[in-house]
């Protein structure tokens, strides 16, 4: 049985569609600004999963995937399970100057206090998981991303923008059958950076570069641009979080033949949806 | 030493004059929503007070407090104190309808992940400390409340809107020797409700009211219209907590002779300050 947060609200006529059962919840925000939440049906067993992503506006999401635990806790929850598509401050996942928080620790800490379970998709640094106090699973986006752009791409390649980020280019390669490679980066200025892609030939092939994260999209219009000069044949961008800077998406889309990221953030261009995994589980 | 958000940023000049040691705090926005903290100076002992009030934006206050605790124990604080001057939630303190949360409780679990100690002003509902892990200080504004507003006063007398907030206006009235009482409230229909003070003469007398929270403040214009009609002297209105709808400050200024709170919220009218209490502590 699943209840579904504001974070998640996008994504729950499909769960309802692929036939996960929707508890009814009442969201609000008092004059004050205050959340009120309420569990609307009752429970018909002793679990439930919980969807809320933590997208802008994140610490709200985050809040309200406490208060949602602690009424179904009340209504007699006996395990919670939390599904948190993409996870807020996952990319503050270490300390770089002295004086900072680990502030994924914080986060996971706190959804520990009421959930037995936490299920994320491709988490920026997977490890960062171990700060969860019960299971923790980092769901893999491979599968969806093969399903959409697998006849696009044809007899492509996959491309991941750098070397760290290899194995989610292999595992949407290895599902297609396709070859896979990343981009190599060496900085020659402050303010410039070479890029090219590692033992693979583009030319007249298509391409699919697939992140983590856009943000910016800075590198992945490099990425393209270099692409094109060397003869690519069409150029896909895939990532699964879409936390798109202001003007990312138009500046990106103008750059290649199609972007597309998942449903873990709702925007104009999460075409490829993470529900089937989810239902799943 | 004391650390300050940015909930207890209007604070922080006052706690600096009365003697407390401050430790430098950089807090900031990313582009995306996330919030950003960190420690600058370095602990001079083991103890860190952190300053948090948590008003609007409620659910960042709360993150944010949370993110500098994750901070503090990185640098090496031993003992976290929290002082959180207003607390969001704390009105949400019981289920009313099926299926909802204690929010204050699930808010209260959260801060005690990284707290050892809690500190807060005059809490809606006090028992509702309970849900604190460690200890957790219920603290009055009875004495700079009537620091305040002892001389305006004379020989007034104190009235408590209502039966159940008699302890406040006792706890003002016994620090300046005055007379206290309450107002009892008959609803006469569900859109009427008659006020009217309780064995206590206040004609000619100057009155002050005392709440723990103003939002619109309509009790307080009720009552103050009522003292008006019943002969009173000046008739002042004092609270802990401005949490104020729109207007209401405007509204209930324009009823009284003078309308005065504390700065766990800071407001246009947050003359009292509750941090010569804070820094004894």
């Amino acid at each position: 049985m699943f209840a579904v947060g504001s974070g998640g609200k996008h994504l729950e006529d499909e769960i309802r569609a692929l036939g996960g059962e929707i508890l009814g919840v009442e969201i609000k925000k008092f004059p004050d600004g205050e959340k009120y939440v309420r569990v609307l049906g009752s429970l018909d067993g002793e679990g439930v999963t919980v969807v809320q992503s933590t997208f802008a506006p994140q610490d709200e999401h985050l809040v309200e995937l406490i208060l949602l635990a602690d009424a179904l806790r009340e209504a007699g929850a006996k395990r919670l399970r939390a599904v948190v598509p993409y996870l807020a401050y996952s990319r503050q996942d270490r300390v770089t100057k002295d004086g900072e928080p680990v502030s994924v620790r914080a986060v996971l800490r706190t959804i520990g206090l009421y959930y037995d379970e936490l299920y994320v998709f491709d988490l920026h640094n997977p490890g960062t998981l171990g700060f969860f106090p019960g299971k923790a699973v980092n769901l893999s986006p491979a599968g969806v991303m093969a399903d959409y752009f697998g006849e696009k791409l044809g007899e492509g390649v996959i491309l991941a923008p750098d070397k760290g980020a290899l194995g989610r280019a292999r595992a949407v390669a290895e599902r297609l059958g396709l070859e896979y490679s990343h981009f190599h980066k060496t900085r020659i200025s402050p303010t410039e950076v070479r890029m090219e892609p590692v033992d693979v030939d583009v030319r007249g092939r298509n391409v699919l570069i697939v992140d983590d994260i856009i943000s910016t999209g800075g590198t992945m219009i490099r990425a393209a641009n270099l692409l094109r000069e060397m003869g690519a044949g069409k150029i896909f961008v895939a990532a699964t979080h879409g936390v798109f800077a202001e003007g990312a998406i138009e500046r990106v889309s103008r750059a290649v033949d199609e972007l597309a990221v998942t449903n873990t953030i709702p925007t104009p261009v999460s075409r490829i949806s993470v529900v089937p995994e989810m239902v799943r589980l």
